[in-house]
């Protein structure tokens, strides 16, 4: 059948291909089949609608299909049912617990990215993996499917260095830190960062606060060649684009299959050419990993993985149980950063954090004798060295260089919450500190988030300040307050912590 | 929020919410995510569609919502971003492998009903069950919650016999001559029956050609109660609506768990309250199940879970190896099924499986003695009593009882398949005979099937009428032969199938 394609002012969310009744009466399509659409070479799948939003002899098409396909009003295009994917055979030889070929994998990443397999499919997938797993020579193939089904970047400049957090730890700013140390020692880092889904911030939007965050693959390859680093948004490139249909999957079943997890991660270092990359694990209570033996465990793979895809990866395992600085938020957060690279001073934990990766970065790309990596970074970071390779990132990626930390709106509703007894800080709950944060309107009010007066280990007396919350509403200030004071995020003992009587 | 209802001339699938751009900003809902609206007591889930399709305060119900949920143009509902359903955690403990708890099963199954889980997460269950399986008491929890959120049906007549086929062998109508006969017993079979998925006609597509099949729970109580029968598409009605949208997910993976085939089956028969149950398992090459071991397994199954649901149930395992009767196609397996009801006789393989299978219910029933089922139901077949019953059936459930085989349209382009060699036809192979029909087809062209000229076992000389394959067109016509030629579906050797020359 040849149909008029119309483009539709609607999102699913998937790609939706509508067809009206006549035409899917004569041509035996059902609502939800899976259809092919073609144009000379361009070719696409989709969810068939039936409606009369569309005329006999056209097929619209939503919004979500124009974001990466190339289809104009009015052109016209090729429509027929699609059967069931090759691929579905290859998802199911996994719910057998058979070990998938190489060719197997990458057919069904290929039927992903190509929209042949939908949520259904990939949900299969996705809990076939999470039960059976998938051992190294798998996780190598999928990963290197998953890269090369996307676009690739080809930096002019080597070696390649890459730092990657996994997710989980409150107010961790740290790579907004360690990128410009690591450039200002003269190596390369083409930093691509998330936005937050779960937390109150990612690493994409704590710097979208200081400048532009989406770019194209060209500009970062100008950017990057030109001063051996950026800070932008990952999901602003194609990068392993099956890797974000299948995350949104695992997030609604909240599944993260370790070799899924792997794979997600070093698809996109290996797409972007990075050769030696630094794992960042935050370990403690109400974080991703939150034992030394899983962290241990979860390190071996990384560096395993790392060698089978030629890259050489190194593992810091970090305290994790408490949030990182003061800040969290993406404006507080991107305030402290900003403030710790002027000042080369800031929260310890965040400084030394951030030293501590840089360090160790330093020494993997050879500009820092073994055992010197923290120390040349400290310098680079206290010299305003650090400071002014920021400068240049802001300002190739379009921001104002001039920035300064007062200038960063912060959200001026705020409410404190104070100490009902003295003692001393024992606990910070993790998840509750993001709770509060994301009820307060983070990430995506920016200027909304917490400011911590005291971390774990300090003294209070009744009455201190323990934290204030930052929103832009004073609606969502009451709510964060609400819940703030149920969850209570700040555990206060005294020092002694049980008398024992007369036995 | 609130919002007026729109209702939009759109199927989807599935439950589409849709909502304006401005709106869904403001209540920070993405596209497919999970919402809720609600007046009064109704409410339904649905996936977000965003879109200018309606205006700012209005949300837009695709028809499918309305199939089974009465809301109105204009009406006022409150619209609200639905979380993560509980019973997510329940599936998650099945690919844990955990044996699941009965009140853990009925949410899920709720869940499923309400639309709260969708083809993702249920494609999630179902995977987890093809790897992880069930045992008989989470069956059994399974079946009686798939009825019992559905309709269920309460015949004033007892006892309630029933009679299923598992799927798979082609030109089965042999139910049609069955339910006439237990009638004619003075037995009472409210027979419900599905419409061809994979096959060339269902027995529900086999019985419209010779009346309405699809009527209300009140229509087959009122005429089942009246005659003792009835021969409907169980589709139309409400019962097990779990089961549908399972089914749905299952067929796009091509899976079908044991646990949940027997519960599809069962909750079906519990829903209408079946107290007698005869599953018919066809076995043969073709089929669905194809060894015997595997058949008196599956029927093992069948009646331990019968007995868990007060049901007491008899398994026929019958020979599937090739079709039955002559006829392949609604229109042409009517004709044969009408013409073995008014004359009493037919293909030997249609009546001694018919009169097998009514037998057996009679016996079962209590209307003929122990062994001798099978002549009983002969006679009935004979004597022309099972064929005025049918005419009763015909003409409650609204069509003309006077209605002659030779009335009935059978496709007029047709082709015959030759034999090209003389010898004994050795095998005819279901799965291209189905091929074939429904490429000519069959089931959506009711005169379009296949008339088979032989069976296995017979003579043929060179020359000799294979098959003739009817279509109502003459492109199908042509397709069809093309994949005949290519199938070769029935296979013919000389009686020496093998010399063997000095040693």
């Amino acid at each position: 059948m040849r149909a008029k394609v119309r483009i539709l002012k609607v999102k699913t969310g998937g790609f939706t291909i509508f067809i009206n009744p006549k035409d899917a009466q004569e041509w035996k399509i059902h609502p939800n089949d899976l259809i092919r659409i073609e144009s000379g070479k361009r070719s696409v799948y989709g969810s068939a609608a039936i409606s009369d939003f569309v005329g006999v002899g056209e097929v619209g098409l939503s919004e979500d299909i124009l974001e990466s396909h190339q289809f104009s009003e009015g052109e016209v295009v090729a429509l027929s049912p699609a059967g069931t994917p090759e691929s579905v055979r290859y998802i199911k030889k996994k719910m057998r617990g058979e070990k998938l070929r190489k060719v197997e994998i990458e057919t069904i990443v290929k039927d992903i990215v190509d929209r042949k397999l939908r949520n259904t499919e990939i949900s299969a997938f996705v809990t076939a993996l999470e039960i059976n797993g998938l051992d190294m020579d798998e996780i190598a193939a999928l990963t290197i499917a998953m890269a090369e089904t996307g676009d690739m970047l080809d930096i002019d400049r080597k070696p390649i260095m890459d730092v990657h957090s996994i997710g989980g730890v409150p107010g961790n700013k740290t790579n907004v830190i360690v990128v410009p140390i690591v450039a200002a020692a003269g190596l390369t880092i083409p930093k691509t960062s998330s936005r937050a889904i779960t937390s109150a911030a990612g690493t994409a939007d704590v710097v979208e606060v200081l400048t532009n965050v989406t770019l194209s693959l060209d500009e970062i390859k100008r950017i990057v060649e030109k001063i051996g680093a950026c800070l932008v948004w990952g999901g602003a490139l194609n990068l392993a684009p099956a890797d974000d249909l299948t995350i949104h999957v695992e997030r609604r079943l909240s599944l993260d299959p370790r070799g899924l997890m792997l794979a997600s991660i070093m698809s996109k270092k290996y797409a972007i050419g990075s050769q030696y990359i630094l794992i960042d694990i935050p370990t403690g209570k109400g974080v991703k990993v939150e034992t030394m033996e899983e962290a241990r465990s979860l390190a071996k793979d990384f560096i395993e993985l790392g060698k089978r895809l030629g890259q050489y990866v190194e593992v810091a395992i970090t305290y994790g149980g408490q949030p990182i600085g003061h800040t969290i938020g993406p404006a507080l957060e991107a305030k402290e950063a900003l403030e710790t690279l002027m000042t080369g001073k800031g929260p310890g934990s965040l400084v030394e954090k951030a030293i501590g990766l840089a360090g160790i970065l330093l020494e993997m790309g050879g500009v820092a004798p073994k055992g010197m990596g923290r120390k040349v970074a400290r310098e680079i970071l206290e010299s305003g060295k650090a400071y002014q390779k920021m400068r240049e990132i802001i300002e190739e990626q379009g921001g104002n260089p001039d920035i300064k930390p007062e200038d960063i709106p912060i959200g001026d509703k705020t409410y404190t919450i104070h100490a009902q007894s003295s003692g001393y800080v024992t606990a910070i709950d993790n998840k509750a500190i993001t709770a509060i944060a994301r009820e307060a309107g983070a990430p995506e009010d920016k200027g909304a988030g917490i400011m911590l007066h005291v971390k774990v280990g300090e003294k209070v007396k009744e009455g201190d300040p323990l934290f204030t919350i930052h929103a832009e509403s004073e609606g969502k200030l009451d709510k964060a307050i609400v819940l703030a004071r149920r969850l209570e995020p700040i555990k206060i003992e005294g020092m002694v912590l049980q008398v024992v009587g007369n036995l």
